[in-house]
């Protein structure tokens, strides 16, 4: 008989994004005058600019010619790419070879296949309020024991909270863990690491022998020069450290799918053999996957000329610019906001301690704003809210004035 | 201490594939004057149509303006690709509703995944010989013993040997399985089930509340009107069977990336939940996956058009015309060939009972012709290779002269 896998029924009934979905329904069929404003999800809304446009069109028509159609791809990435990715790291100074990179279809997918990889009584460690990714699919995976309600989290999980005191990001955990999801940016708090910080958590990984899962996906929006991009910036890391990137936030690539994984040789773990997670990875994904799109491709390829590159640049301002509306008008009501400045993600504790889903009830009902409750990134995020600052800018003046004459704080 | 996971050290050293490249790059090397005749990947060589292309140009073009610039799209896929998927079924008279469909970036991705949602105690069978990725899979996630050298296949896992004597089927086994993996037409053999011997698969399956994991990506190259295509053509189909589908071979996409699983609301597994199977893979996709390349879902679209369908199958009657040829030239030389017509592989018996890597080895060297050796398939491959029909009409022509010419049998 046929069993299907227990852990499924551990995870929280009703993933965060329909729950709001529902609600917001519900709140347009009673208020149908009401223009809702969204400002709940994190998804690109501006077009793919030309330059990259013209890589994607490229790929296409290459597969309309005998002389130019191009079947299975090479599974790690056309070298055209992966060599484009070196280059891009080596802007910062960083040295990775062409076969620690690993192209993929978006980063969703690598963080949550990566830990194909390793062991499975693998202790893991998450920050909290974080991208609920690294945890939904450890859970399906095995790696944790129930749901507890009461602390709001999983049995097994070690939660590193992220609050106000320390400056939204923990310092490495008391125990040990063999693996560290690090997001930074983070989702959704929009704070980012510093190097002292992130040198922490390598000298705890090295201590421990542990990996880092490091998730760069929003390096892309860092402006502040003293902040790292990628923890390879940091001594050592490539003796312990995975980074997850993506085009998504880059090139507004959310439904076009790219992404990459680096795998550093030098990555050891408890067998010793340098180049064995690499190569692990590498048997991971010729046998589950079949590469990304090859139009996907070749679009990558265009957003990383330097052209491509100016033109990331002035679509992440934009969300930016964004953010900074949303900033301005949220702290003219006197409220505490985190992030949104190297970021595209606003963190807004909620006024007289109301707890996460009360000020998102509270600002649906009052200014037809649409956030994301931060209690659903994590145990931590409980009183908080995500403003996404993804959104076409007449539409976040419309929220921001919206928030400006109904929010009653 | 991060630990990886000891199951990728079960694997057999080296998967197929790799070893064919390195002995024929050996091969090159040492007689440089010769050209080799690629006939051992199964990967498209022929343009995508230009019907198809417009689809593809289309979903490049609504990116770059702002009116019509989608983000992340549906997890499950484009609501209207499913619906097109729902009719190319509905042609057959079978009725799949949209929410059993979940579009992907391909069958192999899928394949690899779908066993997230059974338990890890789930015993598997497949055919044997088969396409490699449902025991590799299954392998890493930890559902096997070792390999054993002796029987040339992993404990644990049943083998259902597919040879001569029950015509490259075999009837289920005999032993209780909960997973079995089909593929017809199947790679590597070519052979398609007939609806009786599916018929008794699902018999089987109902009995032993087993899954039966239908892989259709060749279905397409079926021209006898007595076989089924899809394995819902059989009754009770859907309580027992997810099928896996393609664009890959039906347009040319192997390199776009885009193809479809049937997870029937109807699948009843040991908690007899209906519907529970398809919630846990929709579950699953949407947590580890962030759906297909919107690029290519309107590719997609436009192939399951009338005028898409008809250039999909002009296109597939090419490769089959190819497989006619090779198929002529093989049996001419007094070989037993079997597949090759309604599917574009060729089972080929080697001579006199060489072992298939001889038999690699002799058309190699004789004729410069590349194949795959039957063994790497499955145990019950051994003393077969597999001729691929995939390849360009002249090339095809002119790896049938050198074995007209020069294979000594």
């Amino acid at each position: 008989m046929a069993k299907l896998n227990p852990n499924y029924d551990k995870l929280i009934a009703g993933y965060l994004f329909p729950e709001i979905k529902k609600r917001v329904q519900m709140f347009m069929e009673s208020n149908p005058e009401r223009k809702v404003h969204k400002l709940g999800i994190g998804d690109t809304t501006e077009p793919i600019p030309p330059t990259i446009i013209k890589g994607l069109r490229n790929g296409v028509e290459k597969l309309g010619s005998r002389d130019t159609y191009t079947g299975y791809g090479d599974e790690l990435g056309d070298k055209r790419l992966r060599e484009s990715i070196s280059e891009f790291y080596w802007e910062r100074r960083i040295n990775i070879d062409i076969d620690e990179i690993f192209v993929s279809d978006g980063a969703k997918p690598d963080i949550g296949n990566i830990q194909s990889i390793f062991s499975i009584d693998s202790i893991i460690a998450v920050q909290d309020p974080t991208y609920p990714v690294y945890v939904d699919t450890n859970v399906i995976t095995g790696r944790t024991g129930n749901y507890n309600q009461e602390k709001n989290g999983y049995e097994g999980i070690i939660y590193m909270q992220c609050n106000e005191e320390n400056g939204f990001f923990s310092p490495p955990p008391k125990n040990h863990a063999d693996i560290i999801y690090l997001c930074s940016p983070n989702n959704p708090t929009g704070n980012v690491a510093t190097y002292a910080q992130l040198a922490e958590f390598i000298n705890y990984a090295l201590k421990h022998k542990s990996v880092i899962i490091f998730d760069a996906a929003y390096s892309e929006f860092i402006r502040d020069q003293n902040l790292p991009h990628s923890i390879y910036e940091i001594e050592n890391a490539k003796k312990c450290a995975i980074e997850i990137h993506s085009f998504s936030k880059i090139a507004g690539f959310t439904g076009v799918r790219l992404g990459w994984t680096i795998v550093p040789k030098d990555l050891v773990l408890e067998d010793g053999i340098p180049g064995k997670a690499n190569s692990l990875w590498k048997r991971r994904q010729t046998t589950f996957f079949n590469g990304a799109s090859n139009i996907a491709q070749e679009g990558g390829i265009s957003a990383l000329t330097p052209e491509g590159r100016k033109k990331c640049k002035i679509l992440a301002d934009y969300y930016l610019e964004n953010a900074k509306l949303i900033k301005h008008v949220l702290e003219a009501k006197g409220l505490k906001v985190y992030g949104g400045v190297n970021a595209p993600y606003l963190w807004v504790k909620g006024p007289k301690g109301i707890k996460s889903w009360d000020f998102f009830e509270k600002l649906l009902n009052e200014c037809s704003v649409v956030v994301t409750p931060g209690v659903g990134f994590g145990p931590s995020g409980e009183g908080y809210v995500r403003f996404s600052a993804f959104g076409h800018r007449e539409d976040i003046i419309e929220a921001v004035k919206s928030i400006q004459e109904n929010l009653n704080v």
